[in-house]
């Protein structure tokens, strides 16, 4: 994984992807699927939605470290199998075939098999409508797979794949931001 | 446009598309480019994230509605259009092939070109964070253009399409909520 300049963090999330939401309570990992999630400005904050139903919330309030990795496509089944078990039956990340790398910042780990991984301190929770808001610390990607095809949850249990590119960044050049 | 029930509305926004947010101050109808959007929960709650620099900012604020309405890609270059050019300036309605159709609750237009359309009214403005939070009312969707591709932006000035669909139903089953 490769360092992704920070002010571009955003533009991992802002695709709507599914994303990997790994934790650690200083004894065991844990890594849960979160498919709300929301972009709150350039500077890698972050919006999800999540609560104390979820078995990582403990461990997130508590450290407020968590990293969000975006996996590719192909990797659906095991994202499945992520999002149907629960943290505290299983441990996921012996159950399943991931990857640790340590992050920078965070207690909680990268996943190598992610196309990216952002470390995030939790910044805020907005208990009342289940908001979890994050400041990116730092951000990585695989840039070999910089354009592999992401998922996208509809929340029906159907998924849809990343497609062809368009570029309009012409059009679009009085709007970016700098270092984007 | 064929109603959808409200509680597969979420399934519109969940995948992170690009989203149209139409307003009307009673005068003039307006309409402006969202690309971060967030469900909140699957009673056709959202958060937006947007703020006062804006042109609709205030519409939507004093009229506390809005229409969320998703364009197929191949509408790109109109979407492309309507978020590079100010409100206060173009009557967007006006300069952008977009047919407005009436909604059931709000003062807001639905927008015909779009695949889907939900009428929201604003239930919180969380202001330091930029989020506003908004509860569906009515949802809409062309149902002949059910799996037709969304946009996602990268918010690098590339797009990106959809591609094909997983279905996972049955892996998912029992974290489905009823109606879905």
């Amino acid at each position: 994984m490769q360092e992704l300049p920070l002010e571009r963090a955003f533009t991992l999330i802002e695709p709507g992807p599914v994303v990997l939401l790994a934790t650690s309570d200083g004894e065991r990992d844990n890594v849960m699927v979160v498919t709300w999630t929301m972009v709150l400005g350039f500077d890698a904050r972050f919006a999800i939605c999540t609560g104390a139903w979820n078995h990582s919330w403990k461990a997130l309030t508590r450290t407020r470290e968590c990293v969000l990795a975006i996996p590719p496509a192909d990797m659906i089944d095991t994202v499945i199998g992520i999002g149907t078990c629960s943290g505290a039956e299983v441990d996921k990340f012996s159950r399943f075939p991931l990857t640790r790398e340590e992050a920078r910042h965070d207690g909680a780990p990268l996943i190598a098999e992610c196309l990216a991984n952002i470390e995030c301190r939790v910044i805020e929770v907005i208990a009342r409508q289940d908001i979890v808001v994050l400041q990116g610390l730092a951000a990585w990607q695989d840039v070999r797979r910089a354009d592999a095809p992401m998922l996208h949850a509809v929340g029906d249990g159907t998924f849809i794949t990343d497609g062809g590119r368009l570029d309009r960044r012409e059009a679009m050049r009085a709007k970016l931001p700098d270092g984007v």
